[in-house]
């Protein structure tokens, strides 16, 4: 399903109305004092209550603007629509970041047209950064967005939120051979990583462990800026899991050999 | 030696006007292209344009106001004053950071009284935040800082900015077990992390391998925030090296009897 170009701007103009309701809530309560709740006591993956106030508030828009409309959030029940369109929100991207006071963390929201992520946008209220994408295009505060030429691995600057996000021995041993190969690593990142990609600050972003809140708003970004993001096998990133985003085919390719390769 | 208030309020508006001239040329390299050196082929450690123009520009203005100061700084030689006061400079903490277009680099600038970092600011242009103390008081943008109580180590945030930064497996192993204790740890941060241990986001930060020039301007403040900054060993820390800085006295013990337990 492809959305007509008036539609498809009126969408982007209401992910900016989401983003706006999402960072009233997540900035009064940025560098305050919080309430953290466990979520899972095994790993430490804090809510706020700033999360569940932010989806709250893109929820009730939603549901006032776009009735038929679906939505897929973090924090709440999945609502299906009578449209076979969907919003997909993570009011907090980098719960880490928010809750240790660094500006990296984001609010992702996007639309997808119940086939693929169609926009998405990457909001970071506290450094007024709005990054958002439609596939073909991407922009920054509505300054266009391009990957950056990078020819090989060796020249490549990648990026990855923790070492903790890898799920096994395997895919730790995998994501050694891509970072040992590359020019530089650099942890930390989240949702901020992505778009550094996308503004071609950084050369590739490859990660574990994602939910399909964390990535569908980053893959139009990323794409529309000219880059590549695929599964580490090369496949539909959009559900999460284990995933990479280049700014060039080239690293991408050289990327996908070595995480696929045999130790 | 102790300052005057009065001379102690001119420098450290003179250290904001230091500030003020590097963030002029940073902000102009920030996100732009850069011309990257190695500086040691081994180890990946970027200097900028940007870090040598900065630098420059604010030895400059030392030389023309405080003739007599000497200047330790990252990218020149050492100028050694007539007066035991001298300027600890880095125009550019984290290039890690700054190359990979993430603002959580920081311009670090210290008055030295001939013993000790008597005064420091972290200033972070992009962001518009700058750390000042002076060993008693520190504030973020003139509003007054403070650090939070922890009462255990098993409750705090820990912050490192990378695991290359250790020098040895003992430091490694030695760094697991106060990770491995914390609430949870996060990488990425340089002087950042420091700023947000004396703001009151962070419990601790945990690292390895730094410079003089990497500290001088993050004790005063974390200090003056009421944290306690000392080498691994529980030492003076305004040499680099092995350092520890803590929000609450309860929690620095216990890092430090964890760092020197045996493995």
């Amino acid at each position: 399903m492809s959305m007509h170009p008036d539609e498809q701007a009126e969408y982007l103009t209401f992910a900016g109305r989401l983003a706006d309701v999402a960072s009233a809530v997540t900035l009064a309560h940025f560098r305050g004092v919080v309430d953290v709740m466990n979520k899972d006591a095994t790993r430490f993956d804090p809510v706020t209550v700033a999360d569940l106030e932010a989806e709250r508030a893109m929820r009730e828009l939603i549901r006032s603007t776009y009735p038929t409309h679906g939505v897929l959030g973090e924090e709440e029940q999945r609502i299906t629509g009578t449209d076979p369109f969907f919003w997909v929100l993570d009011p907090i991207d980098g719960t880490a970041a928010f809750i240790t006071g660094l500006p990296l963390w984001g609010t992702l929201i996007a639309l997808n047209d119940g086939q693929r992520p169609a926009l998405g946008v990457m909001d970071q209220p506290f450094t007024r950064e709005r990054f958002s994408g439609d596939g073909s295009y991407a922009w920054l505060n509505g300054k266009p967005l391009r990957v950056q030429p990078c020819p090989a691995l060796s020249q490549a600057k990648l990026m990855c939120t923790t070492p903790e996000m890898f799920e096994t021995s395997e895919q730790w041993d995998a994501f050694q051979r891509v970072a040992s190969t590359a020019r530089m690593q650099r942890y930390g990142g989240d949702c901020y990583g992505y778009c550094m990609v996308a503004a071609g600050h950084i050369d590739a972003v490859v990660e574990a462990g994602l939910e399909t809140h964390d990535v569908q708003a980053l893959i139009p970004i990323v794409e529309g800026a000219g880059g590549i993001m695929t599964s580490w096998t090369g496949g539909d990133p959009q559900h999460g899991g284990a995933v990479v985003a280049s700014g060039d085919a080239r690293v991408h390719e050289e990327i996908l050999r070595l995480l696929n390769a045999q130790g």
